[in-house]
């Protein structure tokens, strides 16, 4: 499916919350951006895996606008099971159909090794050229990585609670594949951690959606507690609203 | 404390969410008016009784120009017990001190009676004239009723569930103390049923906070599952957003 046009002044409204040329100095992590569309309830979907819709098509161009400006995106393996999302970019400044030169690398965390290429919607844009194959971050390299080329896997350690740190993670993603920026789309997992690691979020976009999903959706709010969110900027669409923002360093 | 100064755009981003004349008429439910401030990860409080500020000072003027434009204004005795609330309106439209004439009838919705006017910033501010005593709504009036003179009490009956029934409540305050307009501000309870009761509220106005408060939160996600929104208009400020809308009938 083709993308509305992208609102004219979404362009301003983000400018200074999108990633600078700043991270491609070796040794830095890359720009994180944290990014989500949420319902009024935060809730990011009606429940794992039930397809929902939460923003209107302005905003899902604005997603596509972001993607264009970032050189890898990043979900967990939840959402690539649950959703088996596309993460490719399909917005272009020239207005052409945009190929697999615009779209971000996508990054899935996989400690354990759950999510399979084959089949994935991830393979067949890959084989058309209009999206990246992923880098797949996993605890131990799985017996079958040789029989799918073009996905990289990739070993990092993780912690007593079988996750990867992330400023390791994040380094290591910049270094080894040269991701100088980094969009993170969820899900809730990885957004409730980072939304706790303003010394590793550079910018957060949200957009809210003018409707309720109820107790049963899958949430977001973070488990530590109070957030405060500093240079916060509103954009009204004809039926979401996006804030910017960074988040507050104490 | 006083209020900062009313946004001047907020006037008629209000404008057609609030009470018109329509509801005078007899035998008509009040106009119903939900509103309350979260943050973005939809708490309205960090817990049960804990202060928490939500939002910045031009919504909290904002909270007394709606306050202004109702003749009632609902809680439930949670809200009561926690907060202690004036629930009076410091802001009138000639810019003095604002008075009892310009406040709206606190209702409280008390059905095992375990809140007290005595000692209450209800009593304090009817005492200075600075606010209505209240209608205090119970299952069955209590011994200690004649005491406070000041208080209405009124019996209604409770379902199974120990609720009162929402239209013919909404159809008794307005018979019995001619509220034509009623706002409803919270708490978690109040608000979570009647998010599903398109048939009562008429507008739903939503202050945003850029902020988060966490797992640990007073949530608002209603019980009912996904519910749309209509007429949504937003409204941005230097820190908040605010959705003013309809909930979707089916
Ligand atoms: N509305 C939106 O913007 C949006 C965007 C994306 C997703 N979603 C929704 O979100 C839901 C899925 O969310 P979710 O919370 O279940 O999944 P998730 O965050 O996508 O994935 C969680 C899993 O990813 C792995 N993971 C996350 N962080 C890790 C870390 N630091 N180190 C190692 N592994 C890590 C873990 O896998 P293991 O369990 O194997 O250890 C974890 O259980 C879906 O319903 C989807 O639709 C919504
Ligand atoms: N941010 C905001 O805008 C905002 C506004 C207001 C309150 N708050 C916060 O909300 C929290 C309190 O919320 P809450 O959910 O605990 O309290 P609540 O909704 O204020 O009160 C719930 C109680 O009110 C009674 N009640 C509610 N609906 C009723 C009905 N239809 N019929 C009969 N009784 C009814 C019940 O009392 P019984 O249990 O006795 O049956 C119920 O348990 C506080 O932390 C407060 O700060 C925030």
């Amino acid at each position: 499916m083709s993308l509305v046009p992208l609102r004219d002044d979404l362009v301003p409204f983000l400018k200074s919350y999108l990633p600078s040329n700043e991270e491609q100095r070796p040794g830095l992590k890359p720009f994180v951006t944290l990014t989500y569309a949420q319902s009024m309830d935060s809730r990011i979907s009606k429940g794992k895996g039930v397809r929902t819709v939460i923003s209107h098509l302005e905003t899902k161009t604005m997603t596509h606008y972001l993607r264009f400006h970032h050189d890898g995106i990043l979900i967990g393996v939840g959402t690539a099971l649950a959703d088996d999302p596309g993460l490719n970019c399909k917005w272009s400044p020239v207005d052409k159909i945009a190929d697999m030169q615009c779209s971000p690398r996508p990054i899935i965390l996989d400690p354990q090794c759950k999510w399979r290429y084959e089949g994935s919607k991830l393979q067949e844009l890959a084989a058309q050229n209009l999206g990246k194959p992923p880098v797949v971050v996993v605890n131990k390299l799985p017996a079958w990585t040789t029989k799918a080329k073009a996905v990289t896997y990739v070993e990092a350690p993780v912690g007593p609670d079988g996750k990867f740190d992330w400023l390791p993670l994040f380094l290591l993603l910049k270094r080894q594949f040269q991701l100088n920026s980094i969009m993170v789309e969820g899900g809730a997992v990885v957004i409730n951690e980072l939304l706790s690691r303003p010394d590793i979020v550079d910018s957060i976009i949200v957009t809210i959606g003018a409707k309720y999903l109820g107790i049963q959706g899958v949430e977001v709010s973070p488990p530590a507690g109070e957030i405060e969110m500093d240079d916060v900027a509103w954009w009204k669409g004809s039926k979401d609203a996006v804030v910017a923002a960074r988040l507050h360093r104490t």
